[in-house]
């Protein structure tokens, strides 16, 4: 192993091309790699030394926390015994089988199997696939275009990209591409007619998704993925009703229902899932983040009972489906994620998630409700964010070249938590580990006090 | 950990599905997998005890060999000490910036920056992006086509399936799609006009990648992305003069060329790269495989300076660059990789590619260039293709539905050797790990001849 860390900083510089980075800054050192180094619980720290409480778990991934011997043993043991072989056609290893045994077990009802792949990116576009050759064996091939949201995140694929509505994702990508199509996010704190109550303002969504479908025909529209509730796109819940009317829609439609539970799958919201949460019957469910804790990369697709039987039938017809990655079914990361399902349930987190997030979110209302830059605290489970506006009563939202959620978030890094400015908007997003204690769960609410004095001084 | 290993089979049956699967074959236990425990070398063993040699280095991709224990231990190392932190914006870890110092380092000339995913697929997708953003920030926004090759295998994204120029991976998915083009594979021994010479046939193959290039406007095209030597569409070394050929017109047209080494990359070819093996000079290099010798999911983009400038220049004016995985980087791969490239070093592996590869593929010559049912031996380095046909005098293909290859790689594995029939055409793919020894090689060639007298009985 190289020794030369006093290097890294230059390496750094020339070397590594960072995901989400600003090159330039990056290239003539104007921005400085924090290395972190190493992390226990809900603390990480970097290699000067200095700890930070990660109240956004890496990338709301880490849900069990830093530092856990028992993933880390688990992949030790099975990087010794064997470290590798695919699982191709007739070929595996133990981990990924027993792996999706124990995903069945846990996902909602009506869901029968399991396609690993490495990112949440990766399995989009596993679903992106399976709904068009679903149509196809169907004997629909003009049944194609599939609807996201905006705001929703749903990858950085070319194609997985276009499903994700942020502006950031798209801008010089020459994204989002066809046949992906956009309908409203279910927004309700930037609903355009303010006199509307949440379930009329669900209604509003799911009157113009049906008219989207029906402007585009019913017959050219394969599927509508969303995130049960909505992560990168601000940390957005559902309004009252939402869900049931959506999934009522896409049932007279005949469109697959493809719910992104990459953020939500594995406890983030108090229930293994977030489709039972929400009361969510998808065909298709993607899975990544919470899946390993990002302890190893590893993301899925579960896939319902009802589209199998049709893949069935389609490679009795068609023959082998051409569709894997070589790393798919890795037995290290298949090892993390069966550790790292076993300590949920070991340190009971679903049901922590639940309460220490019901704990969060209300300190953080009393902290910030009343705060006159603050126009909305919201979330669920152990997802909660912060939004400011200029003006309060009139809902005025600050000009984006202020950076006002990027301000909150580097005067809360001075304070020794990590938040994340959402990318889109003047929103904190908080989404600690789920194994979050309510002294943390204080520390985090009082820091962000302080940090929102600091930025907003009167 | 669940260890009810009896029930293995039922789960996998019932819950996995298997990347390139027959679902139906599958799902009524017609097809039975079998999970393989442990390896050592360039031998894996399967949960019955049966030791197989894996002359495909598992889907060509365990470089270093099974059972490493010094890339096991450095993934252990890592584990413990910090199992995940991102490297988005301003963050990240040890490993990864290591690792991005000792790649360009091996790298061809020219190269400054690399990116990190988990996948070849993935690495692919961040190259078609990053050509499209490269025009853009050149203010040639109609510079957008990827020209690809039949036969080229590129990943089964649904733009890198549409890069791969393979019927299994486009049949039911509706690929390949705008705006991905095609041109020949430069596949000698299948050129149509059998009186040609090799460099007759490289022009050739040039002149219509030409022609293309004119007929759709060369100020459409982007890129031009090709493997060294293709890999799963028949392991087809270029012809000579090829790459120079088509290097000269992609500089005319002002395309930038991607070379495709997540086979090629780390010494498969007894060079570290195949681009300096067959000197190309690339502008972006995907590398995976070889990279970890999959022992975990890592891929990377290798960014010439040229383009990185541009990259430079487009943050500089967009801002963030928004592009990334939440495991881009992460350092439980990264350590794997410094390891492995290590211990490529250490054990002389590029070396013993190139000569242990010319050693097999001499013997596979002299053992079955004359078979009657041989058409050709070909390969470079420690890759190998023995090519089947129904009347070798007069180049007559065997009808698809006989499945002539896979009944050879069948009669091999019956003998206790794993080769692997490429999926277009009857031939026999053999990539074993690169630690080879020339007795194990003696041992491929004569299970080979053996296998092959097997199906073809007089």
């Amino acid at each position: 192993m190289f020794d030369r860390s006093n290097e890294l900083g230059a390496w750094d510089r020339d070397h590594l091309f960072h995901p989400a980075t600003e090159a330039g800054a990056h290239t003539r050192g104007e921005i400085q790699t924090r290395v972190i180094s190493g992390g226990k619980g809900v603390y990480i720290t970097d290699k000067s030394g200095r700890t930070f409480l990660d109240a956004f778990a890496g990338l709301f991934c880490v849900n069990v926390g830093y530092g856990r011997q028992k993933i880390a043993e688990a992949i030790a043991k099975q990087a010794k015994e064997l470290a590798y072989y695919h699982a191709f056609g007739d070929y595996g290893t133990e981990a990924p089988i027993t792996l999706s045994k124990m995903i069945i077990d846990r996902a909602p009802a009506g869901m029968s199997r399991v396609y690993f792949g490495l990112s949440g990116s990766d399995a989009n576009e596993t679903n992106i696939k399976l709904a068009w050759y679903y149509n196809n064996v169907l004997g629909r091939p003009g049944k194609k275009k599939i609807i996201s949201r905006w705001r929703g995140y749903h990858g950085s694929t070319v194609m997985t990209g276009s499903l994700t509505g942020l502006e950031l994702y798209h801008k010089a990508f020459d994204l989002p591409r066809t046949p992906i199509l956009h309908t409203e996010a279910p927004y309700y704190f930037r609903r355009p007619d303010t006199t509307m109550n949440g379930e009329q303002f669900a209604q509003a969504c799911v009157d113009m998704l049906e008219d989207l479908i029906l402007a585009e025909g019913a017959d050219t529209i394969a599927a509508f993925i969303g995130e049960p509730i909505q992560g990168a796109g601000g940390i957005i819940p559902p309004p009252t009703g939402y869900w049931s009317k959506v999934q009522s829609l896409l049932k007279k439609y005949d469109i697959l229902l493809i719910a992104d539970e990459v953020v939500s799958g594995f406890g983030r919201l108090g229930r293994m899932f977030g489709s039972d949460h929400y009361d969510i019957r998808p065909d298709l469910i993607t899975i990544s983040k919470g899946l390993t804790s990002s302890y190893a990369p590893l993301s899925g697709v579960i896939v319902s009972d009802k589209v199998w039987q049709v893949l069935v039938k389609g490679s009795d017809e068609l023959g082998t489906i051409g569709h894997g990655w070589t790393c798919s079914a890795h037995p290290i990361c298949a090892a993390a994620a069966i550790a790292n399902l076993e300590l949920i349930d070991e340190m009971d987190l679903v049901s922590n998630a639940h309460d220490t997030g019901a704990y969060l979110r209300s300190a953080l209302a009393e902290a910030l409700g009343n705060h006159e830059n603050v126009g909305e605290v919201r979330g669920d489970g152990l997802m909660a964010a912060v939004e400011f506006v200029e003006d309060r009563d009139n809902r005025i939202f600050f000009d984006a070249s202020k950076k006002v959620g990027e301000q909150v978030a580097a005067a809360l890094l001075e304070r020794g938590v990590i938040g994340r400015a959402m990318p889109q908007g003047d929103i904190l997003g908080l989404a600690p580990p789920l194994c979050l204690t309510r002294h943390e769960a204080d520390i985090i609410v009082e820091s962000t006090l302080k940090a929102v004095d600091a930025v907003f001084v009167r």
